[in-house]
């Protein structure tokens, strides 16, 4: 049998992309075609197709390439600390410690330079402060409303939403980096919360 | 309730991005963590993020941009023409043809100017000239055999696949656009084989 290179740095990479498999079994908030529950990584796929779809929606000057790299990135963190839906209870600051040890761990799989790197393209998505991380952030939050809509209702149904709290507690995440989208969700989501509550 | 901003543009891509949610539908022959099979929306995620991972084993002068865009949309055809294990028997040119009609279909459900430029990275993808497309290629058959590995076997024990069946058929896929990830796969991979084999 062949003995295999001295790869150390590869080495490192593979680690990193292998650990990456298990964002396949993060179980998430909403539905997809067929019903069942979708799961982190098929999402960070749909999302970063949003991105590349719905460039032109973006801020002036908004870099879709590193959009997408964020997108890619975003949640692998919930490898460790889970997904934690928009609609449940959490404590913010045990989450955000929780995905920081998940950053420094996954990310610290990586060779140095790259870990660095990374780990500076997940930093700022999470500030949400370039125009860049907004986009993104409003795209990781218009498409689950977007498969509600398809669901006839998914996890607003399953966590009783009312559309006061959508309004309040998404639709400033959608509007901030991507207002047209904003736009075109309200009416389209309002006529299924309005059927939802018997009022349509 | 508010009537709807007349947007035909926006409404045609999020046509396009409904339809893509199929894509988490179709599923591969390659096993994930937790040995379930894998799906086509998940796998795209992860072999993006082998291509933002690994590009410096890329061909020199390769655009990883464009390698990312070519992977996240390279399997969409599968919602209409299916999945074909490499392992499988299939008629290579009426799936060519059945992929083709999907192309035209998914794609054109985007705005015209939308629809030519997807349309020509996916077609780029499938010609496999540019180095891009090479290493996309590469990548994308890179990423199965590592799952099997992790899985101990997975689509090899599922199709008893011979040791010179994988080399013949797999290894000048992963070694055309990606010679230093073949050097790496190739013993840890006959290993495995040899493991399966009793050989070992």
């Amino acid at each position: 049998m062949d003995s295999a290179p001295d790869t150390p740095r590869l080495d490192a990479q593979m680690a990193f992309l292998g650990e990456a498999d298990r964002l396949k079994a993060v179980i998430r908030a909403t539905r997809v075609t067929g019903n069942r529950f979708e799961n982190s990584a098929e999402h960070s796929w749909h999302v970063a197709l949003y991105a590349l779809t719905l460039a032109e929606h973006a801020p002036e000057g908004c870099d879709t390439t590193r959009v997408i790299q964020m997108l890619l990135l975003h949640d692998l963190v919930e490898i460790d600390a889970g997904d934690n839906p928009i609609f449940g209870d959490h404590d913010a600051a045990a989450m955000e410690a929780a995905e920081a040890a998940a950053a420094d761990r996954l990310f610290g799989l990586l060779p140095a330079d790259q870990a660095a790197s990374f780990r500076a393209i997940w930093d700022e998505f999470e500030a949400n402060e370039t125009p860049e991380a907004r986009f993104a952030k409003s795209l990781d939050r218009f498409a689950p409303p977007v498969l509600n809509m398809a669901a006839g209702g998914g996890s607003w149904s399953d966590y009783s939403v009312e559309w006061d709290t959508f309004e309040t507690r998404v639709a400033p995440k959608i509007a901030s980096g991507a207002p047209g989208l904003w736009q075109w969700l309200r009416p389209r989501a309002r006529a299924v919360f309005d059927r939802l509550a018997g009022r349509a």
